[in-house]
């Protein structure tokens, strides 16, 4: 399998995102070959900083980067050579199987929504993420693809997640839920009300619980979770904020209480927990109802974030979840 | 001062709220007189639990509750002689200067809607939470009163939140955010973008500092953060299971490794923790925009809670926070 790698994209790009491709690589004996995408130059000096023998990896040269504060449409058009748009007609161009990006969120998607290369018979993609609750992981959509989500967008969320959470989080009988403000069915917006009826009237029916409130996220009775983009954007990074806070300052409640030789220990457990809740961590975000494989990982990824954004590429590859996507969309069309 | 106070709303109710009223006129020396409205016979044995002589008292009875989970339009319709539109009627009539209700928050803001007892100018009402940041308290608005936001009712969460951070929070400049997935200004959907072009042309463009993303919230640079109320409703939530869940894990975590004579010592460090995030103590959320003073308790509040939300409706009439709001409004209408 060949991957395109954005490898300008990223707070700390390039280096790690190099690195990660190169232990990706390494780690992956031969069946994954990972095409660089940026500027040669800058590839070139940070693979030879973590001494990789360009085993498995290709470059792919283009002159422009999209900045993370960038106005990703107006990036987008005047920089033409610009690595996110590389990585897509690579894909498109089937030189590569998927793509993987640390840049700018909103460029990777506003690119390939450029390209129109959805799934046949999805309306509009969605970013799925995969977040750890109190009862095993959970997967919620959209983080941020879709500014005007629909109902039926949302029902297709519903679709999308389920086979994600079934093939690639091994959850055999996925539940699916509403994000809204009340668990009664009458409960929250226009958009909130009417996605209801349509889970309500789908074949979704039986695994569809109903609404559940922020609250109920991390109990885990949810494994799908569907909302617009808007909230589930500002969702995830008011619980990277707060998981931030609550973590720093119990950690200060926690070291004034204890004596001083107990400090370390108590230290050691927080950065435990910090890793935990860190969903840069869990290697990225996909971009579920495209045509390809497309994998959006935290503007702040490490190598180790790369390297994971890498394997779930190819897991997702392994598992055909973009021909389960279809099949399911039509046979109920 | 006097108070209309639902002694049936709350999933304990009424014994910790009537303790709660207790509590709040005894501490407040005879300036502030509390009305218990609901089922007479029920809130004579809460008093008598908790050995009240009466004082500062007084019982309105009504013979009708409207649950947690009811559907609050129809349980309104339904239920006339009901606590919430009983507390709203005393304040209509002026028999109180304010209500206080832990009940349905649906239910407490569709029967101030009922009423339409908008402040002059007022738009739409919205709900004002304070939350504990890394740098003081800020105030989010609105969090569950307005279903279908408009950027005007947005713009005038603004007004209104700055008033209150100003004057209750003791901030003498507010920075003002709009809450929004990006920090540039063409960010989010029709909402955000033309909620931001408003503030930019308004005379609080000073203290606009635009857009702000989930995880800047708690950083605490912003201390008005205006947003829709499904929004804020749903990321308050998130708020409040994430807290519980990161809270436990790193409780677990830690007493997984130290030795068992510090155990207390984190219980008690954790304990103060959860205290210290757990938003019902503070004393409930104000509906601002109407005529009147309505406080706005967390469903799983304690007399403690109860206690302050009487004391922070004190607060209110105090500072006339709806005279300056009106004032506000229109000297710029």
């Amino acid at each position: 399998m060949r991957i395109a790698l954005d490898a300008m994209g990223g707070d700390y790009a390039p280096g790690p995102i190099v690195q990660g491709a190169v232990e990706a690589v390494r780690s992956m004996n031969g069946s994954t070959e990972v095409i660089l995408v940026g500027d040669r130059a800058k590839i070139e000096s940070a693979l030879g900083e973590c001494g990789a023998d360009g085993r498995g990896l290709e470059i792919f040269h283009c002159s422009q980067t999209v900045g993370m504060d960038e106005s990703p449409v107006e990036a987008l058009r005047r920089k033409r050579d610009n690595s996110i748009s590389r990585c897509w007609e690579l894909m498109a161009t089937a030189r590569a199987d998927a793509l993987v990006s640390a840049g700018s969120t909103g460029a990777v998607v506003a690119a390939g929504l450029f390209q129109k290369r959805f799934l046949r018979g999805v309306r509009r993609p969605g970013i799925a993420v995969v977040l750890p609750t109190a009862n095993g992981p959970c997967v919620m959509l959209d983080v941020g693809a879709n500014m005007a989500a629909k109902p039926e967008h949302l029902f297709q969320y519903g679709v999308m997640g389920s086979l994600y959470a079934k093939h690639i989080l091994k959850i055999e009988n996925p539940a699916v839920a509403l994000l809204n403000v009340g668990t009664e069915e009458q409960k929250g917006n226009e958009l909130a009300k009417e996605t209801h009826t349509l889970f309500d009237d789908s074949h979704l029916k039986d695994r569809f619980i109903g609404n559940i409130e922020g609250r109920d996220i991390y109990k885990g009775n949810a494994h799908v979770i569907v909302c617009d983009g808007f909230v589930g954007n500002v969702v995830l990074k008011v619980c990277e904020g707060l998981v931030e806070l609550v973590l720093n300052t119990s950690a200060e409640e926690l070291l004034g209480r204890l004596p001083k030789d107990h400090h370390d220990t108590a230290r050691r457990a927080f950065e435990a927990l910090m890793q935990r809740y860190d969903y840069s961590e869990y290697g990225g975000a996909p971009l579920l109802g495209i045509d390809g494989i497309c994998i959006i990982c935290h503007g702040a990824s490490g190598a180790p974030a790369i390297r994971n954004a890498i394997k779930v590429a190819g897991t997702f590859a392994q598992h055909q979840i973009n021909e389960l996507i279809v099949n399911e969309l039509d046979s109920r069309a």
